[in-house]
């Protein structure tokens, strides 16, 4: 059962990850015309949901792979998580980045204790350096979001929200890989109640928007948007998922993201990175869908470099 | 007995004010080397911990007093506080603000209908102006931090925090005017616990520790801080206060507290205003003070221009 699983998976993940808080603001209630309930991941261990993920595709390994380490190839939130997972357990973590990676994101990941591999700036270089590791160390590759250890992991979120309110008409978070979502659908899917899964996509790399229409994985052809956790794209896993499950993905244009990150900022005093910002982007776009329901909101993360900043 | 009042005081403002949340991060804790328990007043209506002390001044009025209205002059955020403390309880708000006072400020007052009464910009002219207004409207002036109702609100931000976290060895706070630290006195002193009260304030309006030496109420000679929520000076009021519970005053330098600043944001995902860093400020740069004990920070407010960071 697969309810049965989520449990289990949430018992095995709870000492190793922080059950977030949920915060509400009755101004943006006022705004959005919904009772919004956010779940802040970007309070969650390493600052995204990414953690839950990646602790628990750690924790399903054998002792003698655990022995061997796991890697995976990110350059964004999921290095840091799959480090700080496997330091959290004490198995090694090879995490491999391009070259050109930007030294906060490598300072992170050494932080928790991450070995960085480095490698060229394209996908192939990439994969080739983390299936060299694999086959040379014989560590486990752990994939971002197209990987069902993670996926689960990522619906801890949504089933953290549930049990706490247990009326939710709606849940909507950002899609970028597909593993938040696909998560989130199961956990809500398996929660025995009627709530309406929606995804939250940038215009500029929409191609879950167009997966979800055309039936088949789509891919983005240009990947120019502010939400930088958002460019990767769906699984064979994970999209089974979301097609028998997402009722429908909204998009937003880069204006919208940076409007909503800076209103969630000014009126809810947290600091949440852009990708998060896109799935409030879609409720203030999408009014009519969300008016007079309560809809819950998955925060995805708060990493975002403050000297940086787009407002 | 203090301690009824101070209990009744929570009782009668607790309908209109957030109970707000206290979070803690393990890597500050770790930087430090204290357990940091964060209140954080960033998350209370309107931003700011003023709201408390607001409420409680303009509930205690007589009904013949709230008829007739209240008027303070401020231009941050009590004037913010006393507006929608006055807007919820059915109250006129009559706010002195210098007429060069930033747009934003006038806005978000006039945002919680505060009638907005403008001056020149002088001490003298906003005074001459709010006694016109007590004299010609019969309105109840309200002192954002020298009145015993305002400091008696303040203090219930630290009695949640201790009612929470029953072991707390000291607690922090910036200090201003006076009436948040004179509040958080009065709470931890009437908790009968033994609790070290500790104040942080910028060198460059450094009047309250200057004041704690010299035993009578120092003004500041430059107000050059990016703290702007503590230019103000001690009264009349909550100085014995002051003068009989806390136990020291530890001053930071401008660059101190724009790091902590960055720190808080960076680190724990929360949007917290220059004058709640100068607390975690003075806990960076007099760590022995706090090592190995358990300090109660309390975050005074989230009200930034966002525009204007200094990172």
């Amino acid at each position: 059962m697969l309810k049965d699983e989520l449990i289990e998976c949430h018992n095995r993940i709870k000492p190793y990850i922080h059950n977030t808080p949920v915060l509400s603001s009755q101004q943006l209630n006022s705004i959005s015309g919904t009772e919004l309930l956010f779940k802040c991941e970007n309070f969650q261990r390493m600052g995204a949901f990414k953690m839950r993920g990646a602790t628990n595709a750690i924790l399903q390994l054998t002792d003698e792979q655990k022995s061997r380490g796991v890697v995976t190839h990110s350059s964004g939130n999921f290095a840091q998580a799959l480090a700080l997972a496997a330091k959290s357990v004490g198995v090694k973590a090879y995490i491999v980045m391009p070259a050109n990676a930007p030294k906060v994101k490598k300072d992170a990941v050494k932080g928790y204790e991450g070995i960085i591999v480095e490698c060229e700036p394209t996908l192939k270089a990439r994969m080739d350096s983390a299936a060299k590791i694999e086959q040379e160390r014989g560590a486990t590759f752990i994939h971002p979001s197209n990987n069902i250890d993670v996926i689960l992991g990522q619906g801890t979120a949504c089933k953290e929200l549930i049990d706490l309110h247990t009326d939710l008409d709606i849940v909507i978070t950002p899609v970028g890989g597909g593993g938040l979502i696909a998560g989130t659908a199961l956990a809500a899917a398996n929660s025995g109640r009627d709530i309406t899964i929606v995804g939250a996509e940038p215009f500029e790399v929409d191609d879950a928007y167009r997966s979800l229409i055309s039936g088949k994985i789509e891919t983005n052809r240009t990947t120019n948007t502010i939400a930088d956790g958002l460019k990767t794209e769906l699984g064979d896993i994970n999209f089974p998922i979301i097609k028998r499950y997402v009722s429908t993905i909204i998009r937003v244009t880069e204006p919208e993201i940076v409007s909503a990150m800076h209103l969630i900022w000014e009126r809810m005093k947290i600091v949440v990175e852009s990708s998060s910002a896109v799935a409030m982007a879609a409720i203030l776009k999408n009014g009519n869908l969300f008016k007079g329901k309560k809809t819950g909101v998955i925060l995805s993360g708060g990493n975002v470099d403050l000297s940086k900043l787009p407002f």
